[in-house]
């Protein structure tokens, strides 16, 4: 961290900034020119409020150097975090598809997509059974009842599943769910971060709409902090002025994380957009950006097509992309 | 509503989309023209996910023209809504001020600050108990020690204390409390709202950092909907591509807001500037807008100013401040 | 275009609204019901201005069903269009490759880029002769000194040159450029969007970082209206809130101009991203998104590469990755 | 300007940056730390491009301290510029009040509304005659007649005029007009500003909808390199993702470009909102947060106002508007 002190600074708030310093165990390199003066501070400036020092009388600015994440960054881990669920592994050498329906309606609807996804080559499943809706008024879910179908779909086709923590209290109700979601709405819940800290589950954590990379990664450091390091970062999507897609899906986001960070990062093209026309472009964007997988929402329903959500592909569709995002995954790494 | 058909649509497909509009209660308005159809839904539209209509086949698109929300609507609901707190009222003829510091650090400091506001005009104390972090490093608060000194300030002083709540699980501490405050993160906790849906208590809730207008509302028709009318809203900035300021202090939201809903509408240019010195205009700039009232950090502590937020102002600006506010409040109400 | 009434309209206001559509020969489809009253406006809406009629006093709102571009539009012209400069075709069936260095500098330097460029496989060449700073104290480009030089290295090279134009008086210099660009600053520079529509040039229109794609195909309609039928789109980032790219490359807007518009849609992810390392995964991606091209910085200066600008790539880097985007590029089509 | 640099680099490349700093008269304050090494740059920086530096191989990053612009900067020119306009200044400690039509439709609207916001206390008269639209299709303006209308109500009524400049090309018709404006689309149009940079005659430079602070007040340092010192910053609003508005009017961007600049800067409402009904209070609020100035669009056509843009107010609405500013503004200026 960078300090750019006033000039003419009162030589005895000086003395109390470095005095405050010390007692943190920061050390000061001083380097005084003639129109400004400035310290470097050297240390484990990760618990430093650069705000706080900022607003400081004598300083001027405050310039961060060093990222304020610790565990999550690649710098200290060079290599890639490998998560093993179950059969599966999400950051290795295979490509990661996480695939279901938006909400879980019955059981026989989140069985027959269980089977379909994993017959073209799906690794996980999801489905919503708590979601998080702008309204009170529109479907929240099935709730315990969605959970418990899940499973069973989970048990039958053999795939790992996935879903939507909403709530620290809720907690208990997730023991047999394989990884747990926290939406991109909770990114920020750091309640629920702490409680997720402090289990032995992945965790598949949703980037904010609003969200920098930074305040990304720091929702991880959150959870890694709290002992639990498997964390899965996906991007979903950011707010912009666009209003043709429902969100802007950031891809940049992949490359950039994985620089940053040694954690698996996939992306979700269904939310990303909400347009199931853009989503297979989008799902084969996010591989070749280098995504360790993608996560898209799939229906078995043609004859009621519409009663699914606009951003939902039928099974078919995702049956020729799933093959198609395999035969590029291999082309990237090659 | 607004349903416009994609032409020469499967009439067998129309028959059903009818006949599931009807199982929902509404009317439908049809009207064929040569190059489009369109149908006008009539009805309580505001249970109706217009993305799911939007996803089915036959249909091209789906404008809303009724609002989505009903009990924080203006329409069903002229006059404004004016809580009582102890002994002040929030949204009526007077100007509502909230002061206090950031964080609560210690009785000396929190007993002092509410003294010093109360003297200055201050209608409400607030303080954080719980502070929400991006950083896991950083001083999470006081927590509920905090919440103990809080209510001291809050009797010696005799104002009313407004502090955050992080969590569901942390309602049992809020009892004493007299405003709760959701913080911009939690703007879409939906269990929280539900939560506090069901108690009697004033809300104030704040303005999501990438929230809409509509969505914000929304939300607090999540808390009005589960029976707790007293609801208080709050612009704090919203995020642009600005690094200048720490948000973009998005004022229009006043007047937009107050003539959507019957709620009190307040703004906290402090968190909405992240800047001390730009607080004092920007709070008479909300007043200027038709704010009900605005909330201000403010310190106590010159000798350490550097120990304080960058945002907060020192009791004599707040007081200056304060004067100039209730001058322009009563320009403004002629 | 919809037309929602205000409830208890005046009516010699609807009659005297109705005139005024009627002389701009459009028809009226009126529906009156019990809550509201919704006008469906048919005919060529493309000329009205929906914002005029949602300020009269009769009206609650405007819905816009229709683009308001047509030469553009998909929907008039479902062919993409393939636009040949010299011995190449952009839009067709081949990745069109554009690289160069940002600024040209010398004779040297851009016929060296050109060859080596050229033998990796690209198809045009680019290079900035006026460059568009943000500071008056940043160097400028070498303008016409650096027009001459490109057109030495296209000639040497046997590639079409691509440059930008950055103002209407420019336009006699640009007589042997092969295709114009227009700088996403200038997207709405509609002066020199009308004089481009005059000229029998390929225009390669560079998204500005605030439009949506309704506003950059209105930008594309300027020109194509004024009978230049030769457009090429390209993305080249938008502004968000994240800081650690210089923009973000909104790869959506592929398959989503793709779909609205038949003109080819070519991606720059040098400048979406602003950082070397980012491009090769973006270029990919951007392929992978279904893009008839992309455009990237090259520089080729192994011993001084730190006076290249931030977001260029090696020649050896650009090499690897052409071969790369090819391949993917067939995988793409298959 | 800090440059803070790799570990381990290379000793050679570290020289070869020493000497091309020291070119550009560049001194470096070298000081080396245990875990990284940083360079202070004294001297004239603001020529330096900082993404060059920061995309040399041997540097991690580099955090300019000083602003890039000069001559807009208020360190080095404390006092306020006033800028003289016939018989009214800008910048002083009068309330400047820019008034007319959104465009000129005829001599007989113009002078009435001219003589009609002269009455009610406007210092300067608005109108547009070359209108900046999105589509080719739509009125774009009266052109040269409407430049002459204007100068007609300019006279008739005593008051400066102010009106659009498209392009560069157009310079020779704005002899006679006071005030220059140059609008958000051409804010970044550098040869434009650089050929205003050599007349005598204020510029109204208005903020790009996407344009940082910094990056205004780098276009009027475009235009003050060039000898021209009489430039007015116009904030009119900024894009963001919310729909309710046209754009969203950033107050705070008033406080802190006078705090950075001595410009003088005006507020937008008109443009900044879009909805006529909220106009009042959000030129109320540009005055309370210590605007120089308000520019509003005012129309005279009771009869038809649904002819009218709808961001335009009434001229008695005007009439009521500018009193309670003037009684604001000294209020505030107390």
């Amino acid at each position: 961290m960078i300090v750019v002190l006033k000039q003419n600074s009162d030589e005895r708030q000086l003395e109390e900034l470095r005095n405050w310093l010390k007692k943190k165990n920061i050390m000061i390199q001083e380097s005084t020119g003639e129109s400004c003066s400035i310290w470097g501070l050297v240390g484990d400036t990760s618990e430093l409020d650069g705000d706080v020092i900022a607003s400081m009388d004598v300083v001027e600015s405050v310039k961060r150097i060093q990222e304020p994440y610790k565990k999550v960054n690649r710098k200290f881990h060079q290599q890639d975090t490998v998560i093993s669920v179950k059969n599966t592994v999400i950051g290795g050498d295979d490509l990661t598809v996480i695939a279901g329906p938006c909400s879980i309606e019955s059981e026989e609807q989140i069985v027959a997509i269980a089977k379909a996804v994993k017959n073209s080559g799906a690794t996980l499943l999801r489905g919503g059974a708590f979601k998080p809706r702008t309204s009170p008024y529109s479907f929240q879910g099935m709730g315990t009842e969605g959970l418990k179908l899940l499973k069973i779909a989970g048990k039958e086709s053999g795939l790992p599943i996935v879903t939507e923590i909403m709530d620290v209290t809720q907690l208990p109700l997730f023991e047999d769910v394989d990884v747990i979601q926290v939406g991109a709405r909770n990114m920020q819940n750091f309640n629920l971060l702490k409680e997720l800290g402090s289990i032995h589950k992945p965790i598949l954590l949703k980037r904010g709409m609003q969200a920098t990379y930074e305040e990304f990664l720091m929702s991880a450091e959150h959870i890694m902090s709290g002992g639990n390091e498997q964390v899965i970062l996906c991007e979903r999507g950011i707010r912009t002025f666009e209003t043709y897609t429902r969100n802007t899906l950031d891809l940049t986001a992949i490359p950039a994380l994985k620089k940053l960070s040694h954690l698996p990062v996939i992306a979700d093209p269904s939310h990303g957009t909400g347009k199931a026309d853009l989503v297979p472009s989008m799902a084969m964007a996010a591989v070749a950006a280098g995504a360790d997988g993608v996560m898209i929402e799939v229906h078995n329903d043609p004859e009621h097509a519409w009663s699914d959500g606009s951003q939902s592909i039928r099974t078919e569709t995702f049956d020729t992309l799933n093959r198609k995002m395999i035969a590029l995954h291999s082309l990237v790494r090659e």
